[in-house]
């Protein structure tokens, strides 16, 4: 038997930053505690702020493996996804039962994938005409998810193509519009906003309509709807996600993609993700007992988020050069209090003169995305608040610092 | 001779079978032991063969993962595949010094992909020319692997197509030829074939290149080779597989490929990969003690394989209807032994005037896969010898009774 140790903290790659993941060139060393000369990586959205609730939670959420288990191809050949594990697909509707945020019945299928990459990407696959001479136009309402784009052309595929803001399209074609809601980078909600002759489809991406982020103040109930783990409860590495599906057919198709392109769901992941679903459930169905509300899981990492953007707003508001989109107050059908939004990133616009704020953070080696990724102006630019807490706070001191220093106003 | 129609198959009472998988139509019963009127699905290569060796050894390879393990997107950036973890590079890297049928050394570049079926996407994305108005031509020598033609076609792709036959390729153009070795589903050894004058990339499939299947009469050290621990072990539901890669550039574009397809490969699949591996290799070392050669996984596994090969040529050779290829005996460089090849599919060709083998075969209710789907006549299919013990047997029974029943030669 071998209990396997967390794995190592992760490691901001401070050389080549490509397209937000690491690419090495051979020079990167690790860095463990952030001190005034290190680069800190808040490009990537790596979700580690939720680390210390999973450490106590350690055991609880422990799976087992054995040298026999999970062996096969085939999960559950009645399901139209084939390859999803049961007890997955009943851990997500129960799931999303307890956080009311998405219909998830049984009048509803659910494909699951390799991260909700794949399913975006099984999604296009699904929507888009098999018998259309033309690629479907693939809109996103600026600002936009940074790799939509680049997922959606990297094949050149015939069936699809990148067709950009969807405030601006006015083809007379069918289209298909991607709404993320909330929204990444900007964290506000978002409706389908293409407004054309042509027939439009829409993938509602979901991965961040999660209590901690947000108040919850519907239940979804859209045709095809992305969900992440990884944003979730912060377990990237399992690279689970999955599709909310309405339409038997488009659920058939975004199947056969998935078996086309990996066959199947790593069924570790599966499993492992319907244990600490399980557990986050079980924890709610504790209410009421002497429970800690820091024992649950949406309230533990509410707290955190907010925590977090006070903290943050508390800095910028004294500054001069930059500033942060206000989210309103909601009322939340799932925390049953009104609060404001807490978005996973912080959509920073600098002020002042300054015309690039990623190389304006660059400066103050701080690594962020810029607005041009995203679709919109470079003053723009989108800081992950997943990080961990010691990155984070090493960024709140280094803003801090030249909102009261004018040589940073310089460039 | 009597000529035997195509007749109408029976409407199957299972699953309908798409494309090798299965596709739900809501009435599927698990078949528990198959009977005499059951249906048997030999068309899937579903590796259960061995499954009983892993029973054997279910605790030596158990993993316990806990809930505060693997969280990250991140695995080892300072490795050009950022998402693998190093116990898993080290794992692959000692099991192909342990077997001798690959160069992995530090020279090399393993890329991890989910499954092998992600890694041939990978590597058509990292040898596509991304500059060429047309897209580059992907062949194979047929029979070939029936899901090639359908993988590199899904999307339509400005970035390579389908070019056919690699025989009968003789475009003067730029093209990527799939050498599959041992070839699945024919199990004869393959070296490259199309000869034309075009500038040739080569991807080698080497799914089947371990010792159960055939004998490993040299190490490869070609420029890009596929491996799957689907067909290497039997774990085909942890979807893992690696790619050996001689330029970095390569490597480097898999990585992106895998980027933008599925942000990485699951860390609790790519763990318990790590550990089943070196629960193999541990058992070769130990060699000389006491060990039982059956302790040993490659001995079991090879020994299994010769078991239902000599029996299903004990059948095929009464028959006047059915027919199997004869594999030269060669020595092994890892067993040390002179043996024919047992592969993991066996190719039956039809005779006696049946013009469709799989059809012939669905009269036996047993599902296999027709020669069309691999390039090739229908004269012939492919029938997976990976099934469990009683399906295999099962499936003996029925073809030993075909050929002495002469009323199945006529219809």
């Amino acid at each position: 038997m071998v209990v396997l140790k967390a794995a190592s903290p992760p490691v901001p790659s401070v050389n080549k930053i490509n397209n937000g993941f690491p690419c090495s060139n051979g020079t990167i060393k690790p860095l463990i505690t952030p001190s005034p000369s290190s680069f800190i990586n808040l490009d990537q959205g790596d979700p580690e702020v939720f680390r210390a609730y999973w450490r106590k939670k350690s055991e609880e959420c422990t799976v087992v493996i054995n040298g026999e288990d999970l062996m096969s191809y085939l999960s559950d050949t009645s399901n139209v996804c084939w390859f999803m594990l049961p007890e997955l697909r009943e851990a997500i509707q129960r799931l999303h039962r307890v956080v009311g945020n998405a219909s998830a019945g049984i009048d509803k299928h659910i494909v699951v994938g390799t991260g909700s990459t794949q399913l975006f990407q099984a999604a296009l696959f699904a929507l888009s005409p098999s018998d259309s001479p033309i690629p479907i136009n693939v809109v996103a309402a600026s600002p936009y998810y940074s790799e939509y784009k680049d997922e959606v052309e990297i094949l050149r595929s015939g069936l699809y193509r990148w067709g950009g803001d969807a405030r601006e399209y006015d083809k007379n074609e069918e289209y298909i519009e991607v709404v993320t809601a909330p929204n990444n980078p900007c964290g506000s909600i978002r409706r389908a906003v293409a407004n054309c002759e042509g027939e439009g489809k829409v993938i509602h991406d979901l991965a961040y309509y999660w209590p901690q982020y947000t108040p919850v103040t519907q239940q979804y109930d859209h045709d095809l709807m992305l969900f992440t783990f990884s944003k979730c409860t912060g377990h990237a590495g399992s690279r689970i996600g999955w599709a909310i599906v309405k339409d038997i057919e488009v659920a058939r198709k975004m199947t056969r993609f998935i078996q086309m392109s990996s066959i199947g769901v790593s069924k570790e992941s599966q499993t492992r993700v319907a244990k600490i679903i399980g557990v986050i459930c079980d924890s709610y169905e504790k209410i009421g007992s002497s429970l800690d509300s820091d024992e649950l899981f949406f309230e533990y990492s509410k707290r955190k988020m907010r925590e977090r953007w006070e903290k943050l707003r508390a800095v910028v508001d004294k500054s001069n050069l930059l500033s942060l989109a206000k989210y309103p107050k909601t009322y939340c059908t799932f925390t049953n209090h009104t609060s404001e939004s807490y978005p996973a990133f912080a959509w920073m616009k600098c002020k002042g003169g300054i015309e690039d704020c990623e190389s304006f953070m660059r400066n103050l080696k701080v690594f962020v995305r810029g607005g041009k990724r995203f679709g919109v102006d470079q003053k723009y630019a989108r800081v992950s608040l997943l990080s961990r807490d010691d990155m984070f706070n090493e960024f709140l001191t280094r803003i801090s610092n030249i909102t009261s220093d004018r040589k940073y106003n310089l460039n």
